[in-house]
């Protein structure tokens, strides 16, 4: 693979965008719009990591890490990123929910046991 | 499947907890300690929903939602979880991370565009 799985865990506090969703059948295009908008996200500035993934049913997971709000907003008004959204809500997505939320304590493991 | 795939939108704002894992290959009798620990925490006080996936290499992300963080840390605490972590720790998890994070923005679609 071509990303790391783990995002590092920066110091707090951050943000991250949970982003749940449910790929129609078929979704034409759309691993490859994900790879260019994920190749697009890395190089925004704020942008500190993502944790992608998806099972057999087409329930996707990825939880992107952004130093701040305004990050965040900057990154949604991408105008690639705008029309992947746009194709995204049209075509791909049976179902998503988005949330943004602030990182307030983090760690990892099986060394780290707790914060 | 007997868990709604998606978690409730339950007004801002409240708690994530963003725990991403990979599993090691074996992972004995983690399917079934996973199934009697989600059916714990949805008894849990707090407890708003979760979303859940996993791919076929084994790296999954659950993102469960609490309305406030002491429901979070009594959660940590019940017995049998403990027990469960114990495991994760010392056999299931090749790898983990676990970020709390407070949700302040959140939509879904493709009917919502946009808060």
């Amino acid at each position: 693979m071509t990303q790391p799985r783990f995002a590092p865990l920066p110091a707090l506090p951050y943000y991250a965008v949970i982003f749940t969703n449910q790929l129609a059948d078929p979704a034409l295009g759309y691993a490859a719009m994900a790879d260019r908008i994920f190749a697009l996200a890395q190089a925004q500035p704020g942008y500190l990591g993502a944790e992608t993934t998806r099972d057999a049913s087409g329930l996707g997971i990825t939880v992107s890490y952004w130093s701040d709000e305004a990050s965040i907003l900057a990154w949604k008004q991408v105008s690639e990123h705008l029309i992947a959204q746009k194709m995204g809500i049209e075509s791909w997505y049976a179902h998503y929910a988005l949330r943004v939320a602030k990182v307030e304590r983090a760690y990892s493991g099986p060394q780290e046991r707790s914060l």
